[in-house]
């Protein structure tokens, strides 16, 4: 690490409305792990609740935090008993790094592992940084074709394959994707990889509606115009992306028989479950928290253009500017990803 | 069918509060058809339902309807080509009989067929009455060692049958059953019939806990005295069987990361989904519309042993007295299971 | 049916070897069956090996037999009860019709069901002819944009369909396609529309693995020049197409920890399976027979374009040369897949 | 670990035939690990292959070995970051600790990690002596209930469970188990503790059968007398765990239609495979490596006595008798399961 810097700057959330660049020291890499210089970090719905409200349900910032979790770059150092890359690899993140010993992470559901380490969730930092340490095994080799902004942007794309996963998409299925905001726009793309040969979307906002057309969606539907309920879609998956609470139970009222839900979005406390249309129609409803063992495959899906990333790069930031970057979407409609390169 | 009597006595729903015994015609099998005299029929909530309200949901009486489809007998007569069961044979009867061409038949979800013709569901007459034609398919042989009650009560335990597998019950499970009435304490036997190693049963009526721990339940719960909250009760699986909305929504919010919930209880128009928790926990939720490929493992588990069903008959009425058996629950909260028995 | 006329022209296999045209009746449709104008039929390896043999394993033809079974055409009668399809309906034809009623049926495996009415198996004639009837739920319709070639060609495309869906192919697998016959060729392309990121096909006929290149494989393998345990191909899902045994023990040899394997080719009457390998890495293996459920997909995939089925038609024949097609292969190794055009 | 001594006695391979009991050093428990005494210690067909050949397969005993996988005993000390359990717990030992960060150990499938380290497998020492260190969650608590030899032979209950899951063993499934041996047993009592209707045994030796009957088989079948050709059985799921192929290509023929076959047996190099039987049935097949997240779900049926385990304890011997226990069965057709008592 003789070249290494032993500082770096960091842009900090101190508090609610508070973010700041700041000097902070280079991480050390644990035995395991890599030391990685950032380049590219997607933002994230999360990390705007985080600096506006200072808390995302039970997890409040008590103490700054670094935010951002959508994170690419490469590999700089390793830790003494870390052999998977080479220095000068170029890597996306994977943020959550799970205990690897419970019952959900034997059972293959890292993701629902209680003692993960997420980035950005309190307190562990993110990486709106020069420099990040993590396990080697979650830093996954992207291919040169893949650029440093895509690479980052594997993050929300595993969240749309976890939903295709999740809602088990396949080869001819009939998908209806509410809301076409960034994780809208992956659950389409991924979606129509998946086989799937109708992909409905519906938005009220035109540019989003526009932007999944040109991205895959079969059917772009504006429901202010044409109410789901009158649209004649009947999908045999829904993967719900508004976190709206009235646009699932439509969306939940629109599914065939033994169809799949996927509720993706986040929002409200409580969706107002139609109980006779789920039984009669045995629909199966499912929620999803992050991903798991998604990075090969949704790397893969990126590298053979199967699925679209920089096309969703929209705007972006220095690490100076992180807090232009959160406050993005509110200011300007046609915002789809901002992305911030902390090298820059 | 010579000496088949060429009419019988049956008791038909002519209007809301209405029921009287008619003399019929004995029923013609069909070609594929078995004529079955009729011996044993449990009544189900559906059918006092029918008798109180003349509707369940969009299903409207508008034509005198003989109710019952928890039913058994004896082959009495044959159709044309139906070859499978000799007159004399004792028969559980599946009271559904689906298209089997469409699109949910043809993949194995039968009970989700749209054109099935179900006993007792307007205009399809069902089983208060002495003689009932059946698709042979339709009509499965019991062993002598199952009384014609048992038979008859091959459908309700199907429907806990069909809970169980759509919960994915395995051996070692940790199961909840919210609501101990005969649905309940059928799921309660499946459960542990499937392997369950904790089947904990709520409800608020000491005589139905009772008969659970009885019949199986290694704990039975009154929330009354133990909320649910309180209890430290967490399981991999709730089979929901009360019906009430926030008994279900209590329940939901006890189960484990990568749970399921099967909603088995029928009741109010919506229930409250808490998001986070099927979001941050990955529940699997589903209802059960019926059932599906059930009877002969029911009929197994019955024979075996495994499950008590005579156990749960607790009055028995004749065709006389259908108004009587339906009405029953109300009347004696020890009622568990009221049959009817349409040769007495 | 008043413009039909009363007989046709039908290709008959009367004994080894012995195929000629005849004028026979043409079929009346049951109640729920169509008569359809078959307009394309491909012909298939078992339809070659009854005109040679005269049998297959325990079929045996014993009777004058109609053969061919992957048959498109256009709906011009209706029995009393069909209602599905108008008159002038193109459809592509799944050829085997199921009791419906049984076990295998009733679970949604209805390939499996022992009573199934089959094109071209003895003694249900097959679509070497210019009519045929067949139950209305199994004239599937296709759109303008398929030709009637490649409606025909929907069923071997069933073939490979079915072969990912019973090896679980998904988005990212690494497959395996041993031989690159007519099956290999669409199995080649279903793994890709299932979303494979690789599929390594293999063969000796350098023809063919131009053409699985062409349709969609990442890589063409000649194992004559390298091997397949030389190869590093290390495959998740093997889906064995060849038939031979000794190409399909090589195949599982290669196959991943947790990996499937589809017995898809037919051939030998045993294959050596490599027990510990099976153990040690937990590979599941399973065999295919026919299809069921796949031809909406297929026609969804045909007609999207995800899969090419023209392009594999490279040899066309009248109903007086079906013996010429049925030998093609043997003289001409260029040939791919040999269609007959009854109304030719 | 003041009290604890510094050196123990271990019965080593030094070379084939030659096993004797050393003074070792009681070894250090790592940061999460824990040391157990072990109490008891069931011996295996493996056990007795390394002490008569030296070596299974790739895996070759290079060095003094201690064997013994199949271990019980109690906590005495904790390393440094060792928590889960106090001293003075009672434990059931899992013989083999995964990496935890590889692809099988994401996905769930941790048996199949290329880097477990397994007790008695060459180069890692197993438990024949007098106190062995674990990683802490590899070591399951035990109920009082359970005697530390039934604890032991959670271990092989493992593989009958696991052999059950992956053969999908489901309420009401008939189920033929070849070989009666140790494996056999624990399949047999799996079985039917998963709610199998059926299941019938196979071997030929009187007293196994016997026993076999008496722990659960509904039909116990001596195939010198009834070749399993002419029996009529016809299994949804065969559980082969005779090791020899041609039994296990005769049970193979006998699955039903879209059965399962579980090769748990090891033995020969190649099982005959019946292609045409495994296609035309869609037969699943797949082979048992050790077993994963099965320890809480064995304990629970061994605790609940649904399965009996000490019944199966046919012969106890002290550490300085391993020879001995590992040559019983050839010399004694009783002997079931030899265990090892290294404190006695």
């Amino acid at each position: 690490m003789t070249d290494l810097p032993r500082t770096m700057r960091a842009s900090v959330l101190r508090g609610v409305g508070d973010i700041a660049v700041e000097e902070r020291p280079v991480p050390e890499p644990g035995p395991r792990e890599v030391l990685v210089r950032v380049h590219a970090v997607g933002t994230c719905g999360s990390d705007t609740h985080y600096y506006e409200h200072g808390r995302i349900g039970d997890f409040v910032v008590r103490e700054p935090l670094v935010l951002g979790h959508e994170a690419s770059g490469v590999v700089v150092a390793r830790g003494s008993h870390a052999t998977r890359h080479a220095p000068g690899q170029r890597v996306s993140l994977e943020p959550g790094v799970p205990c690897s010993t419970c019952e959900q992470c034997r059972r293959g559901r890292y993701n629902l592992c209680p003692d993960v380490r997420f980035f950005a969730t309190p307190p562990v930092d993110g990486a709106f940084c020069e420099y990040v340490a993590l396990d080697e095994d979650f830093a996954h080799p992207v291919p040169d074709s893949l650029s440093m902004e895509a690479a980052a942007l594997v993050e929300p794309l595993s969240v749309g394959l976890w939903a295709c996963r999740r809602g088990h998409v396949a080869p001819g299925a009939r998908v209806l994707v509410t809301g076409a905001g960034p994780v809208g726009l992956m659950a389409v793309q991924c979606a129509r990889a998946f086989g799937a040969s109708e992909v409905v979307v519906t938005d009220v906002r035109p540019h989003r509606l526009a932007l999944a057309a040109e991205v895959g969606a079969t059917c772009a539907l504006d429901v202010r115009e044409t109410p789901l309920a009158n649209s004649g879609v009947e999908p045999d998956v829904l993967l719900e992306c508004s976190g709206v609470g009235p646009v699932a139970a439509d969306g939940i009222r629109r599914v065939r028989r033994a169809g799949r839900v996927v509720l993706v979005g986040m929002g409200g406390a409580e969706i107002p479950l139609p109980l006779a249309h789920v039984q009669n129609r045995e629909i199966e409803l499912t929620g999803t928290f992050r991903y798991a063992n998604t990075w090969p495959t949704a790397i893969g899906l990126a590298a053979s253009g199967r699925v679209a990333l920089d096309r969703l790069v929209s705007h972006r930031f220095g690490l100076d500017d992180v807090a232009a970057a959160l406050t993005l979407a509110a200011r300007d409609e046609t915002a789809v990803k901002a992305v911030v390169l902390p090298q820059e």
